[in-house]
């Protein structure tokens, strides 16, 4: 049998001098990225060295649009209108878009950033806004995305949604992820963390929060790119996956 | 005889609730327009809302990119790298080109702003890194361009150069505008401002601040949208082209 | 018997080349100012010389510091930390002093700005956190407020809350403002406004929506500087304030 | 014979969740401190936490204000107006004064960043629009600049210059700093560093990059803040001193 997983992390979320991640590092990873697109982060010279790097290592690319909240990283509540959301996030498509044709790649993906991404989860306005630049955009771009309002939305206009796992997240019963305020939302423990990964790739399983054993099947195994040593903690749970033969790529 | 000539004016250049010209006149008026890209002015909002009402009117659609300076509106010097000058204009170039693809138009041309303009005029490298840009985004935009090193750097490369006349700005015997500091630099009789204008669309001439008369042939009548009341001013202007038998279309 | 009114108006809610209103006008016309600190609009040229004229003109100066959302102009709800509340009203007072203190003057008083007043108004810890950055930086600053938590806890911790009235705004029965969304809520007949304006300052009593006679008694006349000709409006105004024999004055 | 030195760095250069250095270990280390005032770096609640720790360890406070160019980091070259240049600082100085009044502290000093106070030193127009800012803020703050045009426009005006020396940086024969273009400007050494900083300290003076003695005293020892593991090294260098009986403390 063969096992095959995308391992995918947000990138490129610098400004300016500043950087949260160790990008280079990250790049020589993961298989795919989530690039920050000048919003919530980013800016021009970032974005077209990330491209271009993703684009010499064959990491499938996405786009990754936040709210226009540098401050607050994307992450803080804003009152935006709806036509905001789809001007915003259709600027930001085209922009990265520009990048990756510089670079003779292509956007497979598009997958909203913190707070966008939390509204197009929850309200289905939202999601519609947010899918109506996607489909003025360009109709055959993949969105990933949790379960909810964008991928209802998603699916039902007939895009291509694909699913996330998260090797560090415990999930409910019903397959969504633990709040974070919750005890144990959070998997700390690295062989935990593997054991689980493998189990959800070859398995096609997970043990809920509650004991259960649980069906969960994603193509994408998301990782967080903005805790200390993001870096080093990826290198060694993709090791570990390499080592149980799991096969390291981009999904198509 | 048939005489036809493009009116052009920048567009697009507020932030917010903040306003530059009376951009819904305009958009009236001209038959192109340089689209501000959200760098030294614009937003995603103003951006949608232009280009749609711009393909409404079949009005030609230009990308405007600026520097990244707002508070300076692009018109300040910064000592920006040229892979700045590239990136940045890639990326407001790709901004604003799903805006068109959105509402089933096209960049026609491209057209610096501001201290990005002068720095493209005055300086190879300026002009080089800014075609490394247009080359990487798309080889058909045309470039609008005063004399200088950009039009220069953009026939060498083979692109269409259209070059600009101004109905309110006086000429030196070489053809270059009068520095603005210049007594006589600027035409501010309305009838002067017609007469001058005519002549150089039908005679394709134009008498200096010198008294000569040279060669003036230009494809595009530039109107400054930030002066006070620059809407009627053009309006006027257009009407009086009109009662001379000028026919007012993009150049294609 | 001798009445004293002091008019009152937001200014310099420019940022870089961008204008509000006739701000030159306006320092002419008002008697008091809330001054925009560089967050929700403003910026340190347009705050010294706006500072510079009420100074010479003797306006009295207060601060107006708002969210920190420039796209937005401060009226848009951004779930801000009550630690951002206070540290971002400190800073833009502490701004704002610094030019009151180049030009010999004084901050008489203190009105938050659009979303950040509707907090303040609405919710008590936005009101404490507000009053926090106040009491951190002067305790004789006096605080311009609608009633609501923010004029409750000034007076609750001993500070100078000063009422406000409205030429062009409704009122209801409890002497609360009529809702912008219901019809009649904004007075747009001119004699009207200046019949009502007279009342409120002489007789300190206005009639209501509903047509019943309440008690209004405030020592601002708050003057829109936002909309189409309002430095016209306001010096029409004040003319036919002064031909009743009121005298503009900033309160003291 | 008793030694003293004042350890000084640049801290509070973070902007929302971007952070520079380990601030939170410098301020346990330094005895003085340049604040970031939220133009090239730093915002309201940064410099609200950094100044109360500074005060709390009663670490000397500066303020740090820069060119309004976060992309940049305040470093790049821009045409700034002296109007400008004097309002930005009069405006960066008012707003960190806020918070060390909050925190019952003081400005000790001011230090032009990067691009900012390399105008200062090299352009008379420069030093003097920002010491018209200095003026119009306070007349008791210390200036801290290199030899040049600043430091004599603020000795003419009567100001309190004080001279800052570096730890890992040669010296010309004349006193000035090597350009770090050439080879050699930047001691690496750690016991280099230590040797050289000790003999500044004890005999005010030093060995110049050509092998000469020449005289150095200075008050301040500038430690640079921005380059990796910045807090361990001032923490070592801070070590050897004080085994060598040096006391560190703010000079007075």
């Amino acid at each position: 049998m063969n096992y095959t997983i995308d391992i995918n992390t947000d990138i490129g979320e610098g400004f300016g001098r500043y950087t949260v991640a160790n990008d280079e590092k990250l790049l020589d990873i993961v298989s795919s990225v989530n690039v920050a697109c000048g919003f919530h982060a980013g800016d021009p010279v970032i974005m077209n060295h990330t491209v271009k790097k993703a684009a010499q290592n064959e990491v499938a690319i996405g786009a990754h649009p936040g709210l226009a909240d540098l401050i607050g990283f994307g992450r803080r509540k804003i009152n935006v209108t709806m036509e905001e959301v789809t001007t915003n996030v259709l600027y930001q498509l085209g922009a990265l878009n520009a990048f990756t044709n510089a670079h003779n790649t292509t956007l497979r993906h598009i997958s909203p950033h913190g707070q966008l991404g939390h509204y197009c989860v929850q309200d289905q306005n939202f999601a519609k806004a947010f899918m109506e630049a996607v489909k003025q955009f360009d109709a055959s771009i993949k969105i990933v995305a949790l379960d909810g309002e964008l991928a209802e939305e998603a699916k039902k206009q007939g895009y291509n949604v694909v699913k996330q796992i998260f090797s560090d997240r415990a999930y409910n019963n019903d397959g969504t992820l633990v709040e974070r305020s919750r005890e144990g939302s959070v998997i700390t423990n690295f062989d935990e963390m593997v054991s689980r990964t493998i189990q959800m790739i070859k398995e096609k399983t997970v043990r809920t929060i509650d004991g259960k054993i649980i069906k969960m099947d994603g193509e994408i195994l998301c990782i967080h790119s903005d805790t200390a040593n993001s870096d080093i903690l990826a290198e060694q749970l993709k090791d570990e996956l390499v080592k149980n033969d799991i096969t390291i790529s981009p999904s198509t």
